[in-house]
């Protein structure tokens, strides 16, 4: 391993924020060698709370971020926070806008904030995020929050790369709709309805227990065929129990003003309950070793492209080529490309 | 090859209305020997005009569909209709409702609708939407729509299955945001504004002409970085003319009423322009074949990530009991499966 990496991982794990700043740009920019910092550090990981943070923009989910910040600061808690946008770059400004308000943390030692832009392709991001989460918990930090912008298949992807899902909602912007589309009901852990002194706060919240009532059931029923369907999958499918507590987990419906600070003790509370779900319970267990087994796999298959890419960039070429003067089939060519990969 | 898959490939080009349904099952279900099959109807292939359409829920596309299959019926195409449904289980009622409106083609032998839905990963439900495209093709239908519930990166990525993209877009759905959000700017040949009887008609013309200006120039700065910017990058990046025409595409925004049939014939015909455009000019050329190359690229990580999680299968739990009880960590654990599969 690099001296140099092993050196800057030396300097994280005793919490020196410059190497921190330093080792999430590299990690992010997955700079030569980055994969020695991230086995280097790797022992000193296991420690922190992920709350990842999803919901549409105009749920208030950056104030509601920056309330909890301020909550786990009065708990003396490190806080580490990663704001991740995988949404067209056209975006950027919007999103900076709501940054902003967090900043009244940034003179403070003890909460370390950095952005993940957007990457070409959906794994890159998670798994982006999933290695800077790793350098915050090698950092110390106590809770790491990951918030995404808006809901979509991208954000609900990053987001389970963290212990708990929370999921942000305001009455009158129609998000149930789109949290049904969006699979949302599959992934959410503890549910957020923020400006809750608004008109329709009471139906907002009715609508997502009925979702939740529904999606324990339609579960029993998709379960076995959505990817994505685990954590509710976790609810129906027989594991057998080593005799510890087998309470299912059902996601809680919390009400808040964020611009007010209200709900947001509850909420921690609620954030709090799931993390003992998750240690303490055998269906916690088994939903964090799927999260563990859901994170090779994925890194199995970003490696296995990224390898296979690098290595067969003349041959991928050819291939296209033929394919393009019809002298071959895509299938025959991607099997040729297969063999030449394993062979090489 | 199997004989059996070869005949069914024969019935298929023989316009044998049974055998492409039952091949389009088959290739979805990806059946055992299913590649048989594609490689045999390969060589029939490549004839259709493949029509991608996406939007918003609300903006009218199944209607738009239904009137673009009329259109094209009386112009005496052979028309093919794939809808697919990446989204959550619990929307399958709505979307079956907009379905309905198609039935009515379904007494006419030359019009062949069929569903796809979701399935557990993104790239999974393009692929199955290619390969059914493919016996559509066979099967000698001049024009394939490939209709997609929603906006989203699924969506996209699957009308980039398509030669052609139209963005389906109608006044008050504020569908302009989720455009941006959705990264649509980067893959919409075509834009249909619908319900254009609608107030805000001309607003929603005016906004997503902006933001195809916008977009053009911020390809210039972002086109490099951003995997799915291809098209609009075409416009930027320097390619060696072989004299032929080197007019950039910019695409059109028609405003149409489909349930009073209105603007139809106008989208018609910039449909048949944006294929002319990929015909006949160099940039056009380019882009077919950097989809190509997209294809091939996606057959080959496909087959990569279900030949490896296939054979790694025990490697790979224990490796994930090992990251469990930490004893080594993710990366070196990714590195062992990588070199298991290679020596496999």
């Amino acid at each position: 391993m690099s001296s140099a990496f092993e050196n800057l991982g030396k300097r994280i794990v005793l919490g020196e924020t410059r190497a921190a700043a330093r080792a999430m740009r590299d990690v992010d920019d997955r700079v030569p060698g980055y994969m020695d910092l991230l086995k280097a550090i790797f022992p000193s990981t296991g420690t922190a709370f992920v709350i990842g943070i999803t919901g549409n923009p105009g749920a208030g989910k950056s104030t509601l971020t920056d309330r909890l910040i301020e909550q786990y600061r009065r708990a003396q808690k490190k806080v580490g926070v990663i704001c991740v946008d995988p949404s067209s770059p056209y975006s950027g400004g919007a999103i900076l806008g709501d940054r902003i308000r967090m900043t009244r943390h940034a003179n403070d030692a003890n909460v370390f904030i950095r952005s993940v832009a957007t990457r070409g392709h959906l794994g890159g991001l998670s798994r982006s995020a999933r290695d800077m989460v790793r350098v915050l918990d090698a950092f110390g930090c106590d809770i790491i929050l990951v918030e995404t912008v808006g809901v979509g298949q991208d954000e609900l992807e990053i987001t389970r790369t963290a212990h708990t899902t929370l999921v942000v909602m305001a009455p009158g912007l129609g998000d149930e709709v789109q949290a049904i589309k969006a699979g949302i009901m599959e992934t959410a852990d503890v549910f957020a309805v923020n400006k809750a002194d608004r008109d329709g706060a009471d139906g907002t919240m009715r609508d997502i227990e009925l979702m939740i009532a529904l999606g324990s059931e339609s579960m029993v029923a998709t379960g076995k065929k959505k990817g994505h369907a685990v954590h509710a999958g976790v609810k129906v499918d027989a594991i057998p129990f080593a005799g510890g507590a087998d309470e299912p987990w059902t996601p809680p419906v919390i009400k808040c003003i964020s611009t007010q600070g209200e709900g947001i003790t509850d909420l921690v509370q609620a954030l709090a309950r799931h993390r003992i779900w998750l240690e303490t319970t055998d269906l916690g267990r088994a939903r964090r070793r799927t999260r563990l087994a859901e994170e090779v796999r994925e890194a199995l298959r970003e490696t296995l492209i990224d390898t296979a890419t690098q290595a067969l960039a003349a041959e991928i070429d050819r291939a296209v080529s033929e394919v393009e003067a019809r002298t071959t089939d895509p299938y025959t060519a991607t099997e040729r490309l297969l063999t030449a990969f394993k062979t090489a």
